[in-house]
């Protein structure tokens, strides 16, 4: 069982692809490589999922939740639009604690998430540091730092 | 061939364990239990379906209307938000029954089914007990009662 | 003391002369009859008032409450639209159990219930028959069944 | 049995006195004679209601109807706003005409008719004369000039 | 110089050709010679313009109004959508007067009239009728009757 | 001829039964008691009318107002939502003035009155003591004070 | 008499010039060679007709209707945000085709055309191209193809 | 070839005749002698035209700018509402620089301009002086003062 | 590799069975055939995916770019209300043609398409015919013709 | 320390002078002197703040409750449209009273107060007598009554 | 005593380093002397403050009117958004003109000026030229000039 | 000179004060002090500005920028809902970095800042760790980390 869960929304599959002047040029092996380094510098284990299917992220959030994962960080990506079943899967588990990270800032596209109610906090705009950023304060909400 | 097909959409496959207080504690497997007991006394059969893809749910939608059956019953629960293709999906099949069925009074907490203007009718606020009448007021309009 | 209270709002005296092919041929008289039955079976007693004054309808509540009656099953029809008072006068009553009953789906012709937000349910869309659902669930709450 | 109904709504029996420069100094019972002599010499016998209770106009209505009556005049006034139930009455009695009046350019007052969707016409902002006009309207709607 | 103006906005032209359902099958040669007979009765002379446009009909009103005329009666038929500066030429003539006519229920359409705040008054959904009692109005306004 | 008149609207009936978290305990009997002891000490006569029909509540407007009273108090309770005929019953009598209690703070609950147009001033929030403030504020502005 | 009726609505007769980056460099002599060409592969005749004038775009319809036109390829441009009436002309003509086309993708511009509800369809985005497959498509609908 | 061109859009002939206190008895042909005056002082030459018709008003810019005219002054009057095409035929002219003249103050009549997103700036509320400030600022504009 | 890929959303799967008025009766078999051999006469190869799950048209997106498909035609039939991330994708493709195809008139039904402004243009309306119409015009963007 | 503490916002420093039609002639001295008065009769303290700075409200607010005061009575005149954050700070008072007083009626202006939700209770309409009736029951509240 | 004030609101003490491409590289020095030169050519005096707050525009407001200044020329710049106290207190000020200026061209923004209602007119789009423009209208509306 | 400014907006000095529950117990020295631990950690240099005037926030980004700081840490706290002015001023510093903090969770407030366009970043949330998370954060946009 892992300390955590990182799921990455639809689209973030073709991160370093789809506008490089948004998201930046990093591919998802290289984001990862670098999230997992920092998990293990905080000494946590992570579990990490890119799906496209909003159907696919539920069961990943049930899935991890019964398996023990109180720990959620989640860039809902395509998501975050519509996304309002998985916002209700996440507000089903008593308990879960839930980021949510944007790498773009969606204010200024105007945007709005469907999913963040349900969050314990947000961070955005920050790039790929904000998924760092949300490790580290994932980890102080579990006690792990 | 099954009489009725009983859809339970995303996050139904949590019951008992989300929100309590709002859907009680019956677990999926207590209340398929208690629907089929149901279905039994008013003789006719039926099929159960869980899912969170919606695209699965349409696919069920148009495999049991080519099978034959007539009457739909479903909690659409996380399609409820954002169902449109599957509220066509309904709409396109020429003769099918839908009951909706929805455990807590969405009125009390500000929704609004996207799928309910596909319906002949809806239940709702009622609990376990939502899906007993469905199958009863189903029954009547497929006049197997 | 009756068990349960049934108020039928304004326009509900021309049922069966009012659009027909929405609300079908049933007379008030025949409907009466046939709920009346229906209570029986179910072990329980029933007062049911027409009434067109929003006004009426609230002493009716108010009425029925003091003299010990906890279940009421209203079809709001004309008081649908504006009937505030009449909601507020039963969430006043704590410990009242309302169900509401539409005969036709709402959603369809694309209208909100000002008053469902007090109910604990509600069952539209399936005509007469939607009346006797209603029993059912109230003798339930009443713990009459 | 007469001819037509004309029904005064809420606040139409304080005509002559409420906002004269709007709806003129003359008098409910100089507006009856009026009517009643313009009605004479249409050949067409009437009777006037006058209630400040939208739930008795809906009584009215069928009871007229009921009586044979299909040539409905109306100055829905207080009603207007929030009529909703009313309408509905109208719309129930099938081949009722129905023509509404309103001596004021509703539209002068920003304001919008919930009515008037049940009605053949409507005859607005021409003060005491518009009731002589909807009649000479009525009977020819009727096919009694 | 005539009494009243009378102008028929865009698409009056094609009347009894387009949409006969909803505005009947007479012609504007026919209903010409209707309106025309009636003003006779009542003793007004009339000037007919058609024009399917907009800055036309402003020419129109003005020169109208130059030449002396001081009752306009006009049914906007396509300027009904957007004509506010026609709108703004009418309440541009002091002292003159104005009742528009449409032949169908605009409510029921769900339409809105941009130049009905100029006006004295306003009489729709009576079809060819509405002409004559329009004139019958104006004749009282300018004290021609 | 009383001074004042005091019209306690719709659910006003139910008074210390109703949310008593939100209107206190206090029964009508006992407030009525409390509000006629203040007028007397302002030495002012009141009358006292409590009703749930909006058509009721216009006529005693009218009776009032043409019996020389010309101070109105009233907590339109239910008929705060959709008042608008007694708004326009009040606006009618020109001279009357009217003072509005609401023993709640709307604006909590996000509700509007659609009858404070019509009034000189408001009073909300401050339970009963509400309705002795209103008697002083009409004292003065009838100049018994 | 032509086969069918090109409109180019306010604004077109400026192709070429206005906004290139959006509309390119074709002239309307160029579009219109190109366009007659292509209609005389496909056998049919086209009259063609560019106007800034929204009335006159109301005659055009009228009079080639009158003539026997029943295929109508319009790009109202100009008229696209209130040509309501133009629209209602359209609708006028029983059995006449409309093809609505756009050189501009109007939703990358947030736009939203008042006509295209009278269209049998619409062809946008695809600059001058559009207007052959306008042809095209209305070459089908008329049985010429 | 005038340097300038200013297009008194729809109503303006009536200047002087329609509600002077909002826009002074001032005669179009006063306001004339007066901005030609002007014009004369700054060492500019200048076209008047005055208009109803929006699709002349199109014709007018893009005949002017052909003729090498690059500043357009124009009161819309009329044009305010709706005049999208309008605006679209300023922005096709490149180079061409607008300045919009109010006399009135729109915001205080809760109006909004359809074509100031085209203009390089917009002077309004000043009354007839407002046209020669105008011209003060075009003439900056076009490099001649 | 084929030159382009046409994805069918959701509920095209039913095609010719669902609301054949508004749809035809070609099944899904007829419509390929018809629309490969188009493909074949314009010399282009094509690849056809049906889903239901927007997830799935997403990776065939990403999938189809990665092969080097540069031309997209997909009618988003049930993704048109919600599609947001399936637009995103394809916007996230650099280079990627994409022309959207609606069997019937959006318009007409009201529904505005959710991924039209990723599109360099849109057919609708025509039915079947339209499929063919955006090939031609894929092939002409494509440089194929 | 005061018992009370009023404070005056925006604009209220020109009081008497500004639309004396709405607010009276008297001034800001003359209301502190009617206000100390009234304050003394009651036996409470009274300290009064006038400031157009939002800031400095803020600021007044926590100095005072630090100093133990518990009953604050405001008119927010200017900051009555957008005094949100002044608002926070009155809620992040615990056990503060707060009422506040307008002179005039805000809903004739078609106003709403962005600080009344964090009010006790509100008077409104009544002019300067408000400002007595404000301490009247702000005694009450605190017990001084 | 000044013959004017000029007030330049909130984040005009930054102009020519804030987006010099909307607002030019003049700095406030520059623009202050540019005034005074214009006003010395008009034969009028003229105070000018900057100021972020919007409190001591008020302020600035009344003191200057206090001391005989009847004309008011403003840049809102940051009070533009939500200045309605600075708006009332200028509507304050019986006999005060104002002349809002703006120097980029508001609606290009999307923005709309809370303050403009109480102008007596504005000049937006101008650049700095616009201030001049203001003294000269000023100076006509104090009949300086 | 510091690197960074952190500005603490309207009712920030009430920390460890308003709402506990939502902002916990920590005062504004206590976070001081916390702060300025983590910015000596990273190596940064900070001033710390508390300020409930909007107008004095935006004379600090002036002058800190001025003084060569490039790096805002913000939590706008009462600005939130109206800082329109505040947002411009920031936009207005060219390279300046912003980074917004809120320490709840805006979204569950239905809240929207006003401000946030103007950042690179926002973190929203995650209590006090949210103001060492942007300090992070901020160091490396500064490249200090």
């Amino acid at each position: 069982m892992a300390d955590m869960l990182l799921i990455q929304g639809a689209n973030m599959q073709w991160l370093g692809r789809r506008q490089p002047e948004l998201y930046g040029t990093m591919t998802p092996g290289e984001l990862d490589e670098m999230v997992r380094a920092h998990a293990g510098g905080l000494g946590v284990t992570l579990d990490i999922v890119y799906t496209a299917h909003e159907g696919s992220a539920i069961e990943s959030v049930y899935g991890a939740y019964e398996a023990g994962v109180r720990g959620l960080v989640m860039n809902p990506a395509g998501f975050t639009y519509n996304g309002d079943a998985l916002r209700d899967a996440i507000l089903g588990c008593e308990g879960l604690h839930y980021i949510e990270v944007h790498m773009s800032n969606l204010a200024k596209r105007d945007m709005k998430s469907r999913l963040v109610t349900a969050a314990d906090g947000m961070i955005m705009g920050l790039g790929a540091h904000g998924y760092l950023l949300a490790l580290d304060a994932m980890a102080a909400l579990l006690g792990r730092r």
